[in-house]
């Protein structure tokens, strides 16, 4: 059996991986890091897991490169960046939750993450880790670059059809406040965040580099969005909302949409428009197609979960698919509803 | 003293009338019905208007059509049709937050509304009540069509520059779920609209049609718009994100909008996205305007409270133009926050 | 394998059923029934259940005695006491979430529930579903009386020591709005509910008699509390602060709680006051024990899903029992965490 | 016109009193201070009070000591204790919304705020800031000590029977999260307190010996209360639930309090448990009075807003009694509601 490391595993996803893991069949997670907790039980920094089967792990500051056969990285870019190569030296399996290997473009990193890229064989070695998709890559990959949230709900909202798109694409999203991670600031605290709602980051957000790269990749020419970010107050849950000028019928798109997702089993396509509390705590993202006759635009509406199938709920797939084990193990379960 | 009544005092646009008349200095409350809550008084119903200066009156179920001078109707947009000839035919002022006289196209009633209207010259007398734009016809209304809410804070957002729009305007919007009114379904019990979020009437929706016609009518050109609601769970709230093209810079937009609101007491252009607890229980619409290089696109976001500006406190402002007294009587307060 | 009806499976304890038996390996669902849904497909009307194994089930709205071997009832109180009998007439294995079997002494029906119990025999053999406490006589049970939330959560807080309390019990509870059920009422809409918190049935609710007959006949004395419910605003969760005089150290009950409950997979003795994110959409009951020193109290703080160990996941562990299965079948799971 | 400070106006406490000042027609704010936000406008660091009255107020660093007339000082307890020295000596009015001169029992400060009290004399003369009961004495007061929110909230609700309560007081109180300030901790960010309830400070909370000592100052009997405070996941509100033997029936209970309190502008004799939404954002503090036969217990529960009538409200309440003007004026409003 596998050991796996949950590297940062006192944030929102590094939590969240260990509560998946904590029912996964088929790995051993051996090591835990967090500086804030170092040297504390699991239970007792995290009292609903209580009761697991990690409930005694400690966790360390420090990383034992050697000591697990996957990596899950949950730290900073550009904490990721540099582990991710030591990782690799070693001969490990590395997914990595930050944007470190996300994107091929380097000049992305400078203007969006403030770092410079130093690794060309390890960024281009990188498969990113859309199992939809990129599946066939990610069986043989020894690096997951994990997309982030906001690029999974839109990139398979837009992938079967991303090559017949004609003209704009507007994207308003509704991410719940845990996409900001467990980040120590006014705007987050519950006073503040409770009852509120806003646009952000709308000159601009790290995402948009990341989802035009994947979506002109995908289809052979160049794409820009114009992507709005907003936060609503739930802990979990995203909404993307997505207009697009394309010259098929709506009835046609859901055609193409059924045939390329047919066999997948976390991409449901909806008859209503999907509810975020619907996928909130699953590896689902529902996908909802519909058209305006008067505009002529498609709307493409997705859900997802920003911690499960926008982060570490996929994490798991990803390491599922290079473990060559059912896709699905540890991730078939539905929402908490209501 | 003018005398007024609520008619339909126990839906949340009528106790939110209430909320506000119960500080208004110049006028009397004198009339309250609601079927429901016949025979109770006021702080029994509500008790946190209990030690208010209304907190005896009585709910009457029927409607004493002579009683008062100024009649706010929250009532079903049907049954608002009809009173409304009853009380003009009476000589009194109706301020009806229905949508019964706010488009001059009679079809659009058969269409989205489900019955025919049949008084043209009232809805040919009924002044749009958007102070900003229309103040000077207010003045002189006997009949005020209270505008909706997403329509408040949508043409609010592009009036200074609807006539230099070029081509698609794509709207975005968030409302907190009060805007369903006090209306009995499953999807607005707590547990399920609590941590969710969706669009919805994504095909079709009541408020495009108004929103459409006021926008053409300003412009003198015939204006479709791609409109998408979506629920957000907050009782208060709404914000618009809408996408224009247009053939001017951010900067002159900006300048255009100043010019334009510069009097206006209720209108505060952001230098930040707004957030909907800034306007929560106030009249204002805080409006910010930024530009996607990129796409060329300009991004126009406002905030409104959708039982205030969007509805109430708009309605309580149309009166005040009407008496020839402050606008701003009864109006001036800020939301709590946090 | 056994066939599995959920009676009333459109309401929240219905449908919390329906998503634990979708992760369960040893039973078989094969009747849903809801007069509101009727000829419906699950996935239909509850989306977040599409692509669960039983989400091609139709709503019926008629009940087939026959073709279950064990039904689930989350019906109205007096609905159940009638189809229990039915059902015992053909040899099925009820478990009743309803309170119609829960209490020996049968005035409380006429006094608390409007009914009069018409089955002596039937009440007397229904076995109260607390499997901590009652599991020798659930293995042989064909009717359960689910316990009621507050009841639980109530109960396994003072069991341990339930024959040692002096004096005076003064219970405070908090549930989730999901408690009051799917309930189309005023004070139940979001916009009502949001940002609210009170307490409610101060003067009688229909739990302080099911929770003193229990107390009363694990104690063999007669037992009165003070028992105050209140909402507050999430879906889920239930939290019972309970003060009580005992000539216990608080290390000594300590003791007897870890020695009483050493077996139990869904008891958590906590360090902490537990909090209720710890236990929502899980079956764990989290109790923590404290005493003060300046007035001699005891006091226990326990924490459950009111839909979890209070109501739907208890109920499977009464299943379980019942036929001899892995007690914690389709129950391992941990809270939606953050 | 008086001159009024806000010193550490960029706190919850500090920006309501803000809030509230801007519509108060008798003094004149001139001086905000904030390290955090030093330098800035004040519309520019909280947009939602962008067009009122103190729109353009700097915030400084420093505090200047003699250009008001009125110091509300929203500090940490160790700063005001010598803040309020200093002006005193300069002979300012100080109205304290920390802890430091509430307590005339010296021991308390080390023991619970880890300092010690070196100023007898102001602590001998500062006044308790509860104008219900200590009004005669705040008209006289230099140093108002402005109680804290479940002092406030708990004294209210026992004060007209307190020298008859016979035994046990158990109070059980609900806040919401704006009471930990604007404090940045895990424990408060939106994902985490998001759903969550949970009790807290079980074993010792700073304000149980000011309850105390308030209560046995006012009985001349030394009062032991069990105090347990509880999160509920709210920004503003506060319950207290608290159950009293006494031997007065509900009836001449409640006849004592509205003979009591039938002069007070605030308090508010509720026939219904009161709900937190019904005095949000007021200065209200409304009281439920009821008896439990069986056990012959009085409950008695109060709510209140914990940044209005818990803090800044009442702080402005106690500044009107000091100049002599309307104690309401500022004060009159409504809760947002729903």
């Amino acid at each position: 059996m596998k050991n796996v490391a949950v590297i940062g595993a006192s944030g929102y996803t590094g939590i969240e991986l260990l509560r998946i893991l904590s029912n996964h069949r088929y790995v051993n997670v051996n090591q835990i890091t967090s500086r804030q907790y170092k040297g504390k039980a699991l239970k007792d920094v995290f009292p609903f897991l209580y009761k697991s089967k990690y409930q005694d792990l400690i966790f360390t500051e420090d990383i034992d490169l050697e000591k697990s056969d996957i990596y899950f990285l949950c730290l900073p870019h550009d904490a990721s960046l540099h582990i991710t190569k030591s990782l690799k030296d070693k001969g490990k399996i590395v997914i990595d939750l930050s944007a470190a290997y996300r994107i091929k473009d380097k000049s992305v990193y400078l203007d969006y993450y403030n770092f410079e890229h130093p690794y060309d064989d390890l960024l281009n070695e990188a498969v990113y880790g859309l199992p939809e998709i990129y599946r066939e890559d990610i069986k043989k990959a020894t690096i997951i670059a994990n997309p982030g949230c906001y690029p999974t709900s839109i990139i398979l909202a837009l992938y079967p059809v991303v090559d017949k798109i004609e003209d704009i694409i507007i994207i308003n999203s509704l991410s719940g406040i845990s996409g900001a991670g467990r980040h120590l600031k006014e705007d987050f605290l519950y006073p503040e965040a409770f009852s509120n709602a806003y646009a952000y980051s709308v000159e601009k957000h790290r995402h948009t580099p990341e989802i035009e790269f994947i979506l002109s990749d995908l289809s052979k020419k160049n794409i820009n969005i114009r992507f709005i970010p907003h936060i609503i107050p739930v802990s979990r849950g995203m909404l993307s909302t997505i207009n697009i000028k394309i010259n098929l019928s709506k009835d046609e798109i859901i055609q193409i949409f059924k045939e390329k997702y047919k066999n997948e089993p976390f991409i449901r396509i909806s008859d209503k428009p999907p509810r975020i509390k619907e996928v909130a705590g699953t590896n689902f993202c529902d996908i909802y197609i519909t058209e305006d006759k008067k505009t002529g635009l498609i709307t493409i509406i997705s859900a997802i979960d920003n911690l499960g199938k926008g982060a570490s709920s996929q994490a798991i797939q990803n390491m599922n698919i290079i473990l060559n084990i059912d896709e699905t193990e540890g991730l078939i379960n539905y929402s908490i509803w209501p």
